[in-house]
């Protein structure tokens, strides 16, 4: 039985790693960390859990809980992990960090985007880049993973097959992703009350939002070069769900045929990632709750350009899926443990 | 490995059936009938299901399929399987009857609400109304089930204890219902449409609802004596859910911890019904997607009435889940495989 | 033109008082007061109002404003509007209040419900109870307006009349209501947030809500004896709307056409409020962004009871609206004047 | 007094016409047209009118009602108004077309992507494309309006000034666009169930949809030569709305405040067109229920792009609005008259 601890146990992608280290067979949560509900029942902050969890709120004292717990999820706001990081607590026990403290390898670009100075550059170097479909050996021999950021893990997935077989031009990505409203944290901010998302939809962080940085070294390593993307988030009147639409130039005349070849010689033995079938569009209900990202595309020969499409759970394979995703190839477990989740619908 | 037949797998509580059972160790579906969409593969009517459900719908044949299930669950308009059932169908098979046909003992009752003709009440009496909290004895031995409508579920989970230990009286049960919109069903009509639901809210079957004599005929056998309520069901513009808010006249003076003895002494041991803490108040959102009933009340002395709140899934607990929970106890296994469902929020 | 300063313009319903006011033909607004907001251009706060409003927010000194504007409209806190006023003030302009700081009578019991000492009691007794289907006469001679709350202005229009003609008993009232989130307000707190409320229903205020008792009084007055009510309001996914679902024994066996006659002696010549015909029920998205009520009721003879319906937009109707209302008759102007707006569909 | 007909008048965009034109001085309707509900009273159709709207629904004779009528809105399936169009009708009467026969100048680019051949080609080179913003000279004195597409609505005024001024590459446009649910009809479909929209992002018709060559036509010129453009809708969770979002490479180095002078040269005097402040952008919340089209923008140096942004309110800009801003056009009112709406929100 893996010891789990969780610092940021009651934010949204806390509370989902809860609801599916629940029923996972192999982890055993001993640390509901918590800033702000310390002391409190957890299920009192989370009444889903009323009976199943009876187990109280503790502070986040890294320091001890690293000497009791195999793995720490770190679902906590930028900085936090990188400024609490250290060698003692790796030599303890192994760090999957849900911020994007450890995502970006040059730390220039981390407090150019974040706009804060990165507190621990001597561990971006070991930290791994914890998406199993492109990582899956670096991740089962790390000690600190950076857990993917919910826009990158669609996109990449969605984008990387083509990019890396040359079938699209690197500086003609634009990425246009839309969001359920459940990655905007559990925040109390006027801009994410009921009424004020509800019946509308914006788009925010234009041109500048921290997650691009994040695609674009990505997407360079798949390129085998540098390359610039645009990226524009949409938030959606929906607890949860990301679909993104991409866009590319063709660098060559492709067929439908050609196209899904690659796809599913990259997916096919991939289990949460499915490739829909030809003129199926990836749909965010269809993934609501599970670990799958649906991916097609659609090739314009109008304008030379292909559309890929992605859609995922942004809590799941976004956050919390994909970090149990990820301990379970760190432990040397089954990868889907306690991710077969079916999607729930309606 | 129990052989498992669906007729009406295509409907919103078929669909719920097929995601509970795919995560059952005991049972395996070999039948998804849909009339509408016989011959389609299952995936492409519910798109969740891609990669995990390759069967395509087959017709609703249930003569052959009695033949090779070990249980039939009719998710089915009412009628039909009151016009299909036969000693030859219940002597191959157990059936679980998700529609209304066997739930009432008095066919003169089921024909002037439901404004049809039963086409076989010689089952009826041989039915039981599968409340496992209420009938899990009968359940164990039955052949046939009556599984219970999802407003009556969970009406009569909440109000029953007090009505049996003759706190409240008899004739003052209120009962105001809210349900999301699945309960509705699939099919295409103009008021069941996103833009006709959204943004609203509305009763409807004002005292003419057919859950209404369900609920009485239960709480009569509470209640030791016939008796009539007032059930006022309303949509809410959300997927999944039921709330329900009863009223009943105090018979006595009662104080808030002799009320939660009480509750506490029917439910205490069950699994399923959650009987919540002081002040804390059921809501839908706790128990989406799970087999749970979530209860709770208020005593208001100022008009010596108590306020009785439940709150359940209405495709779990209120259909599929508790179909599932009486295919657990017809076939011996724990009430509770499949079922440990944690609700997933938001 | 009649000079307009609120004292509260950047809540939800002083927000729908600038909406309503921009398309009245003898208003204008000259102060647009906020505590939070001060020195803002009002369409940064709501940026519907680019181009519309250039005005910047003003601070909330009320003796300022008092010698400025002929009326002021204060969609403030409980207490703040008890707190200023004087007869300085009241000899000056005329006050037309949103909240409940004097709608109750007995402020004995307006400190139990509200948990405040009330600081200017020597008002109550001048203040009118600004519904102005009942009290026409007495608000256009009013100097100071206690703006009825959302769900005592639905409750009272929709039992009122049967109370008053003795159709009903009046300690059998139960009054379940269900309000969209904009009732809520615009704070910030977790609980309004979008992924809490969404997909979601709870009751709140059990037996313990606000309005109780000033629906109490209304009805009280109407049934000619102290009553007593259970009130039991629920939070609905939805931006705006009011759904009241009342219930009260009948005190002798009436028909549907003498009950109809009732409603219609009552509100034939009321523009604002809408008896339904025969079989259909009030619905909240036949009244969005208008002011009106809309009304039915169902008897139920199985039970002796009647169901009585009504809704209305809880910040038209139930707030702002209202108050233009009561601010048309206090000016001698056609009591509809800015107000025949057409319900928005969908 | 302008007598209106309106065919189609029970579609979304029927109704909204109705609601728009109760609320203008000049016009009044004497025919409410529906195949669906002919001789059913309007306001049983859309109970919002309950008590404003006596009339019944009349069929759709087209040639009877362009005796009595000065002006036909046909807010009808694509084809029908084609079908009935001739000398005759337009010789009697003005017509507004909201569907799409007559938009596109080249009936092979219609029967192409419309999939059905055209019926009436001799008057597409009357027929005027009625986007006031830019044809305002011409509409003036149309007899045959081709009312504009919702999306083409948008993303014209949102992308044509800077593609006349040369700012983009005329084949780099990419436009990702989201459209509320109502755009979609009140035809009783499975697809546009509550269910199945709520909590759901899709994108739909890609690379396909038939909005495309309308925007390609108008871009065109705009352009002074082709184009092709990218255009990839998705449907949101919520009931009106729509916002573009648009992408294209830049020609040449450009500073905010260039880019800001074209917009403000071209809108600066288009009371329904608002050009934002920097760094605000577009949200669809802001213009709901109103005429406005809110427009921005934001340069991307790093990739050497502009993203321009629009947003507004599907039925009213989108549809019914804009065809009575052209109506007022066409008989010479105020073209304001009746649209001078304030958005509603929340």
């Amino acid at each position: 039985m893996i010891k789990v601890g969780i610092i940021g146990a009651t934010g949204y992608a806390g509370q989902e790693l809860v609801r599916i280290l629940q029923q996972h067979k192999e982890a055993h949560i001993l640390w509901y960390g918590s800033k702000s509900y310390s002391g409190k029942k957890y299920c009192e902050v989370y009444q889903n859990m009323f009976q199943l969890i009876p187990d109280r709120c503790l502070d986040e004292d890294m320091q001890k809980l690293a000497e009791q717990a195999d793995v720490i999820f770190t679902a906590t706001p930028q900085g936090y992990c990188a400024s609490i990081m250290k060698e003692e607590i790796l030599s303890n026990t192994k760090i999957i960090d849900l911020s994007a403290d450890f995502r970006l390898k040059d730390a220039a670009v981390y407090e150019d985007w974040y706009g804060m100075r990165h507190k621990c550059p001597q561990f971006i170097g070991e930290a791994v880049y914890g998406l199993p479909e492109i990582n899956r050996e670096a991740v089962q021999k790390a000690r600190l993973i950076a857990n993917p950021g919910c826009y990158p893990t669609c996109s990449i997935l969605t984008i990387a097959p083509l990019l890396k077989e040359g079938f699209i031009a690197p500086d003609s990505i634009i990425i246009d992703a839309k969001s359920g409203t459940s990655g905007a944290g559990r925040g109390a901010k006027v801009t994410n009350l009921y009424c004020e998302v509800n019946e509308n939809i914006k788009a925010y962080g234009v041109a500048t939002h921290r997650h691009t940085p994040e695609i674009e070294e990505q997407l360079s390593l798949a390129a085998g070069r540098p390359l610039a993307i645009n990226f524009t988030p949409h938030l959606i009147p929906m607890n949860r769900g990301i679909l993104v639409t991409a866009y590319a130039s063709l660098t060559k005349a492709v067929t439908y045929e050609e196209v899904k070849a690659v796809y599913d010689r990259y997916y096919d033995k991939e289990y949460f990632v499915r490739v829909l079938e030809k003129e199926v569009y990836p749909e965010t209900r269809w993934v609501e709750g599970s670990n799958f990202v649906d991916i097609n595309f659609k090739i314009d020969h109008r304008t030379n350009r292909i559309i890929m499409l992605g859609a995922m759970d942004n809590l799941v394979k976004g956050a919390a899926g994909q970090a149990v995703q990820n301990m379970n190839l760190m432990f040397g477990l089954d990868e889907k443990e306690g991710l077969q989740l079916v999607p729930m619908f309606p």
